[in-house]
């Protein structure tokens, strides 16, 4: 598994996960019917200091664009101005690649990244209570539970649940 | 005290007190050189279910046009999709008009819209815990400090301060 900077031709093949991902409506506060045109905006169109990067198995043969995706992430600043000091980012693994770490190999390629680029933390404002694979993965990455905000979402089959703000020190 | 819809009109008159309290860096999470046509996009291009409302003193001769513009407030979903029920705000008074209760009418009357609205919650993301007046405000509207991001903002005049997640039930 490698983890390099997303490129333009790699969203053909984000996008069949991704949009699964939100579909599911039970881990990303995104409009479920997303439209690829939106997605691709919202998780492509990053100028620095964003940053969008994808896990791959590299086609040692050819160039990016024989790439298998395993799973992406995106990340910037949380705020503006005064606040562009603290990260946030978002992950997406593609589920035929799940269970292998390629979760695990972003946020810490994340992590190592917000610290190079000067971050002092990083925050995530949405993490679903019931995506407990989650919510241990970014514990174990050294982040704490900040606070919970009650009945925050929607979940398709588990109605209203909590949504935690984690945290974390770079 | 009159609090209506903004319209395209009263930009001009919200630019100056909305650049300098930006400017300040004191309160705001944006950048501080923000210009205006971005600061026009972020405040006043929302479209439904987004809403910019004015406290106006009414010129009651005339229409809109010759309104004194004392503050404006800016509301929508704080999230998409599955979490699209938990509203947020943001609140500007103009330095000349402070001390009248501005902000509390703008705070009451975005907590009545919210509920109307049918939103279950409101949160705000980035309260500066040295902008005590704003606290003390949202404290006595209903709002508590849910969390609270250690360093997450940068005072020009009083280095890193904390950052309140403020919140309450609609």
């Amino acid at each position: 598994m490698e983890i390099r900077d997303a490129v333009a031709s790699d969203w053909p093949k984000i996008w069949p996960f991704l949009r699964d991902i939100v579909r599911a409506g039970e881990t990303y506060t995104w409009p479920p019917d997303v439209t690829e045109e939106a997605a691709r905006e919202i998780w492509m169109a990053a100028a620095l200091p964003n940053r969008t990067v994808v896990a791959v198995e590299r086609d040692t043969g050819g160039d990016t664009g024989g790439d298998t995706i395993l799973g992406t992430a995106k990340m910037g600043p949380n705020h503006r101005g005064p606040a562009a000091h603290i990260a946030t980012a978002s992950f997406m693994v593609a589920p035929e690649h799940g269970g292998r770490g390629v979760g695990r190999a972003l946020g810490s390629h994340v992590l190592e990244q917000a610290r190079a680029d000067g971050f002092r933390a990083m925050q995530f404002n949405a993490v679903v209570e019931t995506n407990t694979r989650a919510v241990a993965l970014w514990r174990s990455l050294g982040f704490e539970v900040l606070a919970t905000l009650p009945e925050g979402f929607r979940h398709p089959v588990k109605g209203y649940v909590g949504l935690h703000i984690m945290f974390r020190r770079l």
